[in-house]
């Protein structure tokens, strides 16, 4: 902070919060903050029904703690008073709801404000050894979730059902909290982010189903695409090319490569099959505390990789009102090159 | 908006958004916004992979979507210049993150900002008669998860065991989305947020359970406190208070009361049993597309109830290290008085 000129940290439940402090919260309407300065000790405003959690959670003593009706704002403020008074740069927590950043830019007037992931995103892109571990375990859990889903009945199912057995052989495995599962079965597979329904999955359905879940608070995330009963000629076509485009994307990824150029790989084997239309997104996110942070595997994220950075790789080909075919590891850059987190079979299943 | 003297009211992913468009998702990293001025046609500002189920959950029709690598931030100005130029009085949504309410700020610099549920809390807290038939359908589901797992065995098991297995209910049942499950026991009972871990439960303990799912996309969220094995004298007497407590506030509840009259009728008889300081929270919180929102059962809260209504009476008493006691049911406020959505017992469970 000080040599970026920062005076003041500001954070709100979030990521950044649990990385810095060890309490993990979801955001909510109470104030919370960690009021960290450049010099000297942090400290938290905090209701009083978490002051017994949080000084068991996390490193930071000195707990400020306000009750349901009293007014948090004041109290906020008297802390920046003493432990940045008139701070000019301020960092805030990327995702401080403005229902919270508003009264701050009134607490502080004359500060000017950057978000925190401008700093700690170099820190939290980088994972150590303890933090590889975590996510090879969460990695494994959704390997071993799909393996099994191949083996059961899609026929009849609904995407709802889908999604129901995933959630619950990931829960089952370990994991501490499911965080998303999208099934999405025929035409809805053509939207990358589809909320999983009630449509029943038929035969000759392609069937995108992208889930993870958390083990000590780091993600697994996993596509895989899947045919029920029979895949046609075009579903086969396309099925090879994303497999391709993933695999290239993969072996392009090393230390002292950009994200950027990570997409231009995978981007060129989806143009070159004259698909480039048809892939609606970028190729990959960083992975962590969040299941998308930095870096980015998008043109103009030009972040040079470094042993420890860990994203996924997950070109798709979505045919409006038909299919979407999508496959998605995650990998962890190494000394000298890639490895990835997931380790089942990219070949295309057929499940009954 | 025109009676406000607001020109613009801006939405990220959220509560609000799914409220006017009918398009629900989580918060992420892609600039998504809707564009809605105080008059003509709103836009929405969306990722490219997202426009197809965009077009298909939202009424919104005028969609103007960017691709991964494109500058999303000129498009949002674009947007603005248009549907509301130099708009003087600017709603943003509540939860939007400073990483986009940061840019915001910087496209329509003269504006002035306030949090979106300053009017959009007015509509939401008065809930239709489509909106409290979901609202009874999740409340029954969390009602039937209790009854089944108070048949179950409780000794040995973990708080994440008892967790998983409410959760997995409610999904057979037919939950949606299962939103939280906080399962307390013992000294982590004290803890009102306490994060459900791997603590095995002993005969004696105090079990906290808090629990909830949603039904097209209304949530439930019922705590009830069970006892395995035998209830120590004390634990008999607070389980007796805040059963008196809860039941005075739902009591208390019809139309005309003030909020904070029900959290005053709850708390004085908690206050009465000399527990005051052990009573670490607010009596309740509104609840609808949302866990925690408008109005606030809790001292300055002055909303005079109305019929449609709903929130949460759930008054608790917390003994440091040792146990903590909460019982909560949702009400929703009728013409002359109130309905509990929560029918399952208050009398005092043991469990094995």
């Amino acid at each position: 902070m000080q040599t970026n000129g920062i005076d003041l940290l500001v954070l709100f439940p979030s990521p950044n919060l649990y990385y810095l402090t060890g309490f993990m919260e979801n955001p909510g309407e109470r104030v919370l903050m960690l009021i960290l300065p450049a010099s000297g000790e942090p400290c938290m405003v905090v209701p009083q029904m978490y002051k017994t959690h949080i000084g068991h959670d996390a490193w930071v003593s000195d707990l400020r703690a306000w009750k349901d009706g009293d007014d948090p704002v004041s109290l906020l403020k008297q802390a920046i008073d003493e432990k940045a008074p008139n701070p000019k740069k301020v960092l805030v927590d990327d995702q401080m709801w403005s229902l919270f950043f508003l009264p701050l830019q009134q607490v502080i007037p004359g500060a000017k404000f950057d978000v925190a992931s401008s700093l700690l995103g170099q820190l939290r892109m980088r994972k150590d050894a303890a933090e590889i571990d975590l996510l090879k375990s969460a990695g494994k859990m959704a390997d071993q979730t799909f393996e099994w889903i191949i083996t059961q009945p899609f026929e009849g199912s609904t995407e709802n059902e889908i999604a129901n057995l995933l959630s619950a052989k990931m829960t089952e495995l370990g994991g501490e909290e499911v965080a998303f599962t999208i099934v999405a079965s025929g035409p809805n597979g053509a939207m990358p982010h589809h909320n999983t329904g009630s449509r029943k999955i038929e035969r000759g359905d392609v069937i995108v189903m992208d889930f993870g879940c958390r083990v000590g608070g780091y993600y697994s995330d996993i596509t895989r695409t899947v045919i029920c009963g029979e895949a046609s000629e075009e579903v086969k076509k396309v099925y090879e090319i994303v497999k391709q485009a993933q695999a290239a994307g993969v072996n392009a990824s090393k230390p002292g490569a950009t994200c950027e150029s990570i997409d231009q790989v995978t981007r060129a084997v989806i143009d070159e099959a004259d698909y480039a239309k048809e892939f609606l997104h970028r190729t990959g996110h960083g992975l962590g505390l969040e299941l998308h942070e930095p870096p980015y595997i998008v043109t103009g994220d030009k972040t040079i990789l470094e042993p420890g950075m860990t994203f996924s790789v997950e070109p798709g080909i979505y045919i409006d009102q038909k299919f979407g075919i999508r496959i998605e590891d995650i990998v962890t850059i190494t000394n000298d090159g890639v490895m990835p987190l997931n380790q089942c079979t990219h070949e295309m299943q057929i499940v009954k």
